[in-house]
């Protein structure tokens, strides 16, 4: 069953920044959509912010198993009604990987309920990624450690939850320490941050980097129905009660009604 | 050092419906803070839908070490803005329990990052809520149950993340299961849900359950001092590096300049 | 890729009980592979108490990918060196499910760390085992719930650390509940108890339960090559430290030397 | 209410290495010891490798809130006796700190369920520890990193469960990283791993270390009632089922009798 992944760029940076554009020319997404779709069993199409509905109507959604967001400057400028969207479709099983400076988007702070705020440097230091659990599905092929040469430096502490699993913690040369990949479950979808990425180094053509992207859109992907229904709290009477059981009491809601929300 | 509690209450059952009325003639938070207030060591005052800025202000909430919400009918109308607030105080550290239909509150929506449905019925059915770790501070004086006589079901799938620690599961008469007590971490705040708590019965004049409530504030008050800036992502600038590192490589920020959000 | 499962058995009730040898007249072991081996990409065998090294030598557990355990009366004689074997190829990466009474199995509670101890009851009563993520891989096809219509009676508090997952929840028509399909990972290995399962009622011919299992076994399956050494401490010599780093201060081991165990 | 806490030291280095005598004349138990004693509200005295019952016979874990352990070249050497009844005590709800070295103890491993390996080096590297949650209780007064001038490295992989809470995470002058304070909850007791503390250097000295300890104590300890039969799995017989049921089907066990172990 080939998985089908659509991979979310603000993409500002590389239409303002010559920098930037020189590393990605096409686009941040499309350096990622184009490993994914020469890995074998995965589609992948992009989406950008500035299209209609932020690039991710309904049907769009209902049609996407595996959705991977980089946002940056423009995080507050995405829809609340986007960001509903999709929270709702990873709630119904769709996976997402969130990207670098994806941690301050609004739909990873929608999902983990936190700040996930850390601290910073631009300085182009080296990062080195260990990977703690080696035989981790998204770690397949990495082995013990990436290097990047050149990084931002993102620091502890990340205001998340604890995660399902710690699967990476990554080393910079200025001092600091940060949890650079971190699974979590929301609902019936699984979700992944990665930190590495930022975009005026070309960490996104490194190939541990994209190996570990692709990892992750094959581990995301829930291939369960969507359950559609995830949301709502249906009644049930008490004439279909699965024990028999009488009515006893005041009641606040009549036959039929549905529940508050 | 005495823990402020305020009690939250949407207060409209009971002003409008006569059964409710007679249960909770002040109004389930006054029931809850009465308990609390004879306690000792605790100083719980009422807050209540309808009060301006949802009787929780920014003042107040800096003043508040837990908040216990009950809401039900009126969890549409909250002001987004109250619970920005609510949600902010808790990552800086002020506790939250969460009670019975609250778990449908924008709130503990918004903390959980999950739909938090669930499935009901309103029949006075017996509940029989088992302690799972009976020597958690929360079950303090709890034993291995407790008994509801009549109580609404809550049924699983409960749609929330895992949590820290499963400290309650509930048995219905009609057959169904439910994670009755819950607790999480987010940021520096402690969470706990707890769902017996129906408006037409009078679970908040039974000791046990009473005693689960006084308990979690006492667990979930954090006496650290606020962390003021949990949701900042402060730059931490090159030459102020704890190890010595020269900057390398292309900028996108300019010395000084804040991140984006 | 086949997964090649054991379904290991302690095999003595049914040679020594009449009831149970009518009602798995070949041994539990033999009803649960001969399900697994007509699933398709499964290739299942089976080992029992009272073979040659408990009937899991290294060399067979080398050539095992998940290992299904089930057993009762002779914990205690289970060797402590197969328990030990067992648990390092679980950390290497192989997977182990966990049915029924091996809750207080030795490779259980080796892997648990707690004295999963529980409550009982055997009156062929009536369990509803709840489905809490029915997207989950190891629920797929199952819906909301499955009907034991006869089985053992077991209880609350469980005794075992916070799952990864929690996946199931039992409901018995004596009044309890249970955490009846729990997950959990220790080094690279994935295990998953599931507790149906009493030798006196037909519960492993019921073609739900089979499928949980069957599921079970393909989640629970690392493709991951071994992880040989996961319970090494090799020391990082400071001349192979990957930033270069000067020794200072006085040593206690020394070049060469191994760690302490 | 006085803490009573036990601090377990192997006690060899100290005895036959002139370096470490130096550092810890009276052992790396008496350091901390003299500590905790000067805190307030803690009592601690010391147990040694090379006592009767390795020093903590069952009366006296009986009257032992916390332990805390620091062992290295002794490891295998601890009986395993006495590590059941540790291990039986954290259960009921006695508090366990396990401090260094001690991550390759009999006890860590038992409780962890894992092989609980790491990598290290001994070259009296800078190690900078930091807080992932400074409102934490065991953070208090730490702020937002620990120096410790020279340590030795323990690196990543760390082969342990994922944690109830990642509360500190080392960088090393090096190039590596390693989760160095970890809370664990086994049954009704309360585990903290806390990584640093070489014999060679005087870790054990450093105010803020001490501090973190200390904290750990407090943080650690259960006032509730020991959970004496934790380990215990009881018959609920038929007729006294909470919901009235009649036993239906054969049976394996007879009225009255205990189950198997």
């Amino acid at each position: 069953m080939t998985i089908r992944a659509v991979v979310w760029n603000e993409f500002l940076h590389e239409r303002e920044n010559a920098i930037v554009r020189e590393i990605y020319p096409d686009g941040i997404h499309a350096a990622i959509a184009s490993h994914l779709n020469a890995a074998g069993g995965i589609e992948a199409s992009l989406a950008a912010f500035g299209e209609p509905e932020d690039g991710l109507s309904e049907a769009r959604l209902r049609e996407t198993d595996v959705l991977l967001w980089w946002g940056h400057k423009a995080h507050g400028a995405v829809a609340e009604e986007t960001v509903t969207r999709v929270a709702e479709r990873v709630h119904q099983g769709m996976g997402l990987l969130v990207l670098h400076s994806g941690h301050f988007s609004k739909i990873f702070k929608r999902l983990m309920g936190t700040p996930c705020s850390l601290h910073w440097r631009e300085a182009g230091e080296r990062e080195r990624i260990w990977t703690i659990n080696r035989s981790h599905p998204i770690a397949k092929g990495i082995g013990e450690r990436i290097e990047i040469p050149a990084s931002e430096m993102y620091g502890e502490p990340f205001l998340v939850p604890e995660p399902l699993e710690t699967l990476f913690i990554s080393w910079y040369e200025g001092g600091e320490v940060f949890r650079s990949g971190l699974t979590y479950q929301r609902g019936a979808g699984r979700i992944f941050y990665f930190s590495p990425g930022h975009e005026t180094y070309p960490i996104y053509h490194q190939p541990e980097v994209l190996t570990v992207i692709e990892n992750a859109v094959r581990w995301a992907h829930n291939p369960a129905p969507a359950w559609d229904d995830v949301s709502a709290a249906p009644n049930r009477p008490v004439e279909k009660a699965l024990e028999p059981i009488k009515e006893k009491g005041p009641r606040l809601h009549q036959a039929g009604e549905a529940g508050y929300r």
